[in-house]
């Protein structure tokens, strides 16, 4: 089957029913999508995690991922940061006529491929067609167990220690070349979190707070985890690695990887005791090597009624970092 | 708060909290989304339908409804459907730029009223901007606990009546009639079901098979459930009601209201005893006052392999009604 999308396909009859059967029920297939009518049938049982995210990348495939692959991601690793092991998702695909079949079907495959290595079965999913110039956006929707219950942005405490998982900007450096048309060997990180952070919580590591560095960039969270949890938090700028080619890249066009989007990277405030044995147990992944103690969550100044973020810098001076402003990268996700 | 809706709303930054904080919070507000960080905390326990819809209809706004409306009805819908009721819905935004807030809000503030008037909460979002020319597509996701199990298309059985619920083709006439820029008295059926199906659950209803009756129209559906449930079916043109208006539009644009999409109207398969029973319940709500028997299931005949729908005309000749073919009316919803 190599067809041309019209809007036909977004019918809800014979063509409708084609594309279902051709790509996604093959692909997707298990127990529970097999079953599905209206809607799929699921068993729970106690507290779980639901979040939603529409996927709108361009462009569609990019060193190291595509949007299939990254609209699996982006909703596991959301339910991940809640303390939750990832059990199903659901994906809604809106179509930009003029996409053709097989380059859908090479997303389905990815997205398929991503779910089996993130330990979720896709159950649900509905199909549209827009006119348009044959452009794809995925919403994912994810349900998660959860086990590790205290996880919260509110719950930091001053002593508690920041660890950063990994190199910060690589989607965002990928995604921002592959459009400028820069030749550069740029990978995204564009990784399911699964397995690290259920080694932590496995490990009884006491998580605070957990974030993956999305849209927005570190920057932001850390912003956010000190507003919610009425704490100032303090990093050194030299404990945050960013690879050779990103900081390259970032030095030309004037990027702060502080306010990169990332994909497979993530933040965690842990109980200062057990800092040390979470970077031992995340350096033992690959997807998490270079996790390393970046900061400190700090109470308050006296004076201060603010929850600042600040930045040492390598020559001692400080910085203040404060949430995002202005646009970032577009379609970054 | 009235302004132009640019890609740095959906940044992850600044912009996107003061959309989200000034929009979709405030109208939203709820326990569970109050404290969603990543994802949503909800409690749940046994058997959960859970269902998925991209919502992409034009115009936004039309008599009857708005794509926010649609959006929260057409998720209940499906998980109603399945004898579920439903609990919690999840809403993605993926927003063109150049829409204004207040329109935003008018459909947000929409989408509130209609979860209230179906008993769901809107427990978490998503929100990403994208280039384009002021339009809107919302992504909603729908979880309800399920208190009728049995209830399936592959379920009806020989001798089974076949309710339909009200007038068919209202939503379909109306958007087609606005995007033609046709004066008349066309108003969409949007509407939540859920009354009149807890109605029939609650009296103790044997319904087999259930389905809203949206894209491909009521002929889809009911070669669907003829498909799963090894059985043919057989309907009386006569006993399918359509408004004068819509029967009116269709006579001059050539259109068969067998395949025209709904969203406010369901057709229910129930065991031949409680049949008259059931049609009594739905008479007494405003949503299904029209509900009728309009047809029976019944077994294959000796020499056909196929299960065959087959519709008996007033003039007692018969039609074979086939799953729709062709584009219908494209983004209806």
């Amino acid at each position: 089957m190599n067809e041309i999308i019209t809007v036909e396909h977004g019918s809800g009859g014979f063509k409708t029913n084609e594309l279902i059967n051709k790509i996604f029920s093959k692909h997707f297939a298990n127990e529970i999508l097999d079953k599905m009518e209206d809607a799929a049938v699921l068993k729970v049982a106690g507290k779980i995690a639901i979040t939603t995210d529409s996927f709108v990348v361009t462009p569609l495939f990019y060193p190291g991922g595509d949007i299939g692959r990254l609209a699996v991601c982006g909703t596991v690793n959301d339910i991940v940061m809640m303390g939750a092991r990832p059990q199903f998702i659901t994906a809604a695909f809106i179509i930009e006529e003029g996409m053709d079949t097989d380059t859908l079907e090479q997303i389905v495959i990815s997205m398929a491929k991503t779910a089996k290595e993130s330990g979720v079965a896709i159950v649900a999913g509905d199909t549209k067609v827009i006119e348009g110039n044959g452009g794809l956006y995925i919403t994912t929707t994810g349900i998660g167990k959860i086990i590790a219950e205290q996880i919260s942005a509110a719950n930091c405490k001053p002593g508690d220690a920041v660890i950063l998982s990994g190199t910060l900007g690589d989607h965002h450096a990928c995604i921002l070349s592959a459009r400028m048309g820069i030749a550069n060997n740029i990978v995204s990180d564009n990784v399911p979190l699964v397995e690290p952070v259920m080694t932590l919580i496995n490990n009884g590591i006491n998580i605070r707070a957990m974030r993956d560095i999305t849209r927005g960039g570190l920057g932001t969270i850390l912003n956010e985890f000190a507003k919610s949890s009425g704490v100032s938090i303090c990093i050194e700028e030299e404990k945050i690695s960013v690879s050779e080619s990103v900081s390259g890249l970032c030095d030309i066009l004037g990027l702060d990887p502080i306010y990169m989007g990332n994909e497979g990277k993530f933040i965690a405030v842990v109980a200062k005791e057990d800092a040390e044995t979470a970077v031992e147990l995340l350096k033992q992944n690959e997807i998490s090597k270079n996790a390393c103690i970046i900061g400190h969550i700090t109470s308050r100044g006296i004076d201060s009624k603010d929850n600042t973020v600040t930045m040492i810098t390598p020559n001692g001076a400080s910085r203040r970092i404060s949430i995002m402003h202005g646009e970032g990268l577009p379609r970054i996700c």
